[in-house]
């Protein structure tokens, strides 16, 4: 079986260079020199930028003998993603955005695009070899565009809520894809992280919370600082909560790292629907203590009986860390519309079936076309890695150092 | 013993959702919504933020065995810390601060209010439990704003000198603190640090070094620049004489990390009295450089001839980390308002009181709340961490990776 | 032999002390307050600071003992380096660059210059004692600024583009003086990375990455973003092309790290030359294409042939992570020059000559100064580190953790 892959491997780079001649090609023929650059845009967009590459790529590093593949891949995947999603919206003439010709802000509209096919990455993390993670890329980036053109073109959603269940769609069409992969062995060796990864993982945690202010901020053009103001709150209160849970429903009251990983990020995708319109920060505060409930909670529901009775192996957990508080968001938008116009009966009707339509929308798109894409990546022809190999860096790396002993 | 300590955890979950139900109900009562936000904030607000929850949390992890709960536990103070001191600031009407609403400077204050007990944390490492941590933060935070506020209403000293008295504040309410604790056995094999956790450490302390000038500039309204100017160059000779000392002290003139991780900022803590002020970059120069001979000297003298006469162990060394320096910083600050107004004889002698006052003041608030701290935190309720399980990870952490190896 | 080092060693202190105080007592003679600050300097300066304190510092860490080493004395050069640099600028008032007053530029341009320190401290990276480093930055960064002088003076050279020679001229002078040493036998244990040194290298290079663009702009003062926007395409092409040529390269196409940490910066070397006048992406991308190529296929030729013919040795491979990459940009400068300017002939061919000019008077400075520094630093005076304790952290610094066990 890895001598399959071992032969399959010299396809790797030839993918890759077609890609980027693509890429090249096409920005030669499509791409023009009339950007206006605001100069105000260069933080946000090396905070997000910085966010994607560090905070991510540390976040996977969990695993005890991946840490190359999950720091280098994500790398990868996001560096393709981004010049890609850079061409979609320089080619797809529909998309509304396309007037706006400010150079940075088209690199971060992509950056945040990209984040799609990272949290998928995380569903199907140590499983998928790096042609699977690019084709994915590819596939998955072209149906979040379109996924987001229908949710503006029919459901009239602002795009700045269109991009925010950039979440939502890349976790489920993560667990989609990795629903059609192989399960691990239920105890493997490999499976698993040792404290110092651990810890890696936990910086990387840690850019992802300092940074997530920024993230939900970044694209809205007024209130950015009240964005900004509530996505914090929302985060330490998420954060407190994790801490708190993770001691209620671990034996003997002890924290478990993973419950932190995930939980301390809950508030901040959560509040990503609705940060620059919450009116008071206790609102954000009891919406970050609502996520990390459902996270953790998620985590222990999903790992005992959802995913086992599905048989889909999750492996950073990115249903309950991004999914699931995504959903949350949704709903959270609905009731504070809700609130703010139930004088205004037959707009609140509208603005419901439009939040919810835009939900179920995104959902069945990423479900469907993650099954789908799920079900291609399987094919023999790409040589699926064999679940004795899942886990492992030396599959994919030179480990020159082994000689000498880890 | 750690029976005891096991039965005791399950109420850890308990007190953080008090804890955390009494803040946003707080929130909910007390918080308005009529915050300007200044855009400029943003970034200065962010710096400080990356350095209390990067920098203090791996500047932290330098012991083997207790990564996790260094930079876990740091989180959790921090974010706890912060909602709070938000919340003292809008509720006790009595500080001038409140005039200003601008929602991004308050979280700002806050964050630097929180420093203080991020390095008292420092001086009882791996000797609390989180309860006791939690109980600390709490304590902790209003004497801070207490001392501060004495020193704004009775001393008319500058609320900015106020809060730069966070440092000293911090190290001697943890100094007093940690006297309230059972001593370690004197070569403990679990406190120490390996190549790997000093290397990480040191990764936490140029996040600190690198951010010090944000730190001492964010609060100042005009000569922001120069405040960054001559930090930078404070701390840049704190570095070069840190080595210099370092190699100066130790047997074969070999270089000591510890020496590296304290002193390269002692020259940032000295300076934030008067950064803003300083005329020529040598004056910051000369700072920088007696601050790092203070830091290393005082290492050498009180570890060897103080701690052991009070029986005061001090994890992380802060009190010549931010102790030592902080009074330099206050006696220069004596000397350039001499210097500067010696012509001006009575008020001189009033500005000399002044600052001297502000120093005495802050110092005893510390010192007599941080041993009635650690004595309330001693009684048998709190159940004491046991002598045995002190720097130890596992206390506190699941670790799934055990059945594995380490 | 380490016993000569050993009595030699209690030098290293007063040489630092010396350094020093002079540096104070020029700051004192020479330095005036009559600084502007601008406020919209400090994110840049801030970025640049970041980058070379951690990217850099990290990005050498990869050696399996000798991380303090790479962090600990980066730190120390940078910060001798800044003041040493932003000296000379007060000093040498032949300099153009004096007469802007901004004294955070001031320190920008003092950290870029020591940036060309750093790099040519890659290349005798674990085989040169503190002294020879400390002499070898202060030799350096004297002979950068008379290299930049003679640019502008006589050939007219702007100064941006002067400045971005940095890399080239850091390279060569650090194989220069690498050449002079002797080589470490060929599988010398020490000289090998771990996963665990390899994975912080990486940390350290993506932090260089995602600054890269702030290095290539910030001296920019039109066009900032356009600079940005070319080099992080640059970038992102770069890194492709490096996983590309990786898999290619290697025995079954496997991915190597140390190919992956050189090739991802190339393209921002390249195009630091030239990134504020590329007119279109593509041109950039194909910039980045090219540089990993070079990187990639010098880093095979060099150590293959080159290297063992010419006896040198380059630790981190400075010569093809920024060394060929660097020619790549002034010949893209040329070609750019030509394809701009071709209808005006007469001019055509001075912009052609002073390009050119350029670039072979910084190689051939570095070259020969590099030399000769190289030289003097090998004087018997100077004690050199034998061979049998190159790449070796407990020269320098005590390990205490040793008794415990690594």
């Amino acid at each position: 079986m890895p001598s399959n892959y071992r032969n399959f491997r010299t396809s790797v780079p030839w993918l890759i260079l077609f890609l980027e001649a693509v890429f090249i090609i096409l920005f030669y023929l499509f791409s023009d020199d009339n950007y206006a650059y605001k100069s105000a845009f260069y933080p946000a967009f090396q905070d997000v930028n910085y966010m994607v590459i560090f905070g991510f790529g540390f976040f996977l590093t969990f695993l005890k003998r991946y840490g190359f593949s999950s720091a280098g891949f994500n790398l990868l995947i996001v560096v393709l993603g981004v010049q890609y999603s850079v061409l979609i919206e320089e080619l797809l003439v529909f998309l509304p955005q396309r007037k706006e010709k400010d150079g940075l802000e088209r690199i971060t509209r992509a950056v945040l695009s990209s984040t799609a096919v990272v949290i998928s990455t995380g569903a199907v993390l140590g499983k998928t070899n790096p042609v699977q993670l690019i084709l994915m890329t590819i596939v998955e980036i072209i149906v979040f565009y379109l996924s987001r053109w229908i949710n503006i073109r029919f459901l009239q959603v602002p795009d700045i809520i269109g991009m925010m269940h950039v979440h939502l769609f890349g976790a489920y069409f993560g667990l989609a894809v990795s629903s059609r992969f192989s399960e691990p062995p239920p105890r493997s060796e490999k499976n698993a992280s040792t404290p110092k990864s651990d810890l890696l993982s936990m910086l990387g945690t840690l850019f992802l919370w300092v940074f997530w202010p920024s993230f939900n901020s970044v694209l809205t053009m007024s209130n950015k600082n009240k964005a900004i103001y509530n996505t914090y709150f929302a985060l330490a209160v998420s954060a407190v909560t994790a801490f708190m849970l993770s001691a209620l429903t671990t034996k003997d009251g002890k924290f478990r790292m993973t419950h932190i990983h995930s939980a301390v990020l809950a508030g901040g995708v959560t509040v990503g629907y609705a940060a620059h319109s919450i009116k008071y920060p206790w609102i954000a505060m009891i919406l970050g203590l609502l996520a990390s409930v459902v996270t953790i909670l998620g985590s222990y529901c999903l790992q005992r009986c959802l995913n086992p009775a599905l048989k889909i192996h999750d492996t950073s957990g990115v249903h309950f860390t991004f999914g699931l508080p995504g959903v949350l968001g949704v709903l959270t938008e609905v009731v504070l519309v809700i609130t703010e116009n139930w004088t205004n009966l037959p707009g609140l009707g509208y603005w419901i079936m439009r939040d919810i339509g835009a939900y179920c929308l995104t959902i069945s798109v990423a479900l469907i076309t993650g099954f789908i894409t799920g079900f291609i990546l399987n094919l023999r022809l790409f040589k699926n890695t064999p679940v004795s190999k899942y886990f492992e860096d030396q599959v994919y790396w030179e480990f020159p150092h082994l000689a000498v002993g880890f």
